[in-house]
């Protein structure tokens, strides 16, 4: 079983966020077609993705040069921030 | 840059997430801890992670077994699929 994510202070995730915003937004809505949409996305996968990129067990060439210098408390108030986001999803038809 | 995605076929897509659904929902949404959500995902990001995870250049113990089968035309058509779902986001405050 995953470590429990380490519930994150949003607020502080927000104002991380700044740095990844370029790429994901500060609304969590994709500005790119590799980057994923981060808005609501499910924390502790939020919190895995950033931990694998740091420790390099997953690779992509802009995300393991962004999470490099991310503390845990980084990790898990940006985790915090995104999947704070509220989304709607309209049923598919 | 990725190639481009071909435009797949989101009705053979959504008969193909019958696979998909115990973790990740045919609404998109997901239903485990450790799995992301889906629904109105960048639909290249998509094509991009299934390509990754059959390839073998991203693991997880899941995926990388879930993926080892599909075929281009179903990972086409699974991202159609899921990144179809339309999802409305709620600005951060």
């Amino acid at each position: 079983a995953t470590a429990p994510a380490a519930a994150g202070d949003a607020k502080a995730g927000r104002a991380k966020a700044v740095g990844c915003q370029a790429c994901h937004g500060l609304d969590g809505l994709s500005k790119l077609p590799d980057a994923p949409n981060l808005a609501g996305q499910v924390e502790p996968y939020l919190v895995k993705a950033l931990t694998e990129f740091r420790n390099g067990t997953r690779k992509n060439e802009v995300m393991s040069v962004a999470a490099a210098d991310l503390s845990d408390a980084d990790i898990a108030n940006l985790a915090a921030y995104y999947s704070g986001i509220q989304i709607d999803v309209i049923p598919p038809g």
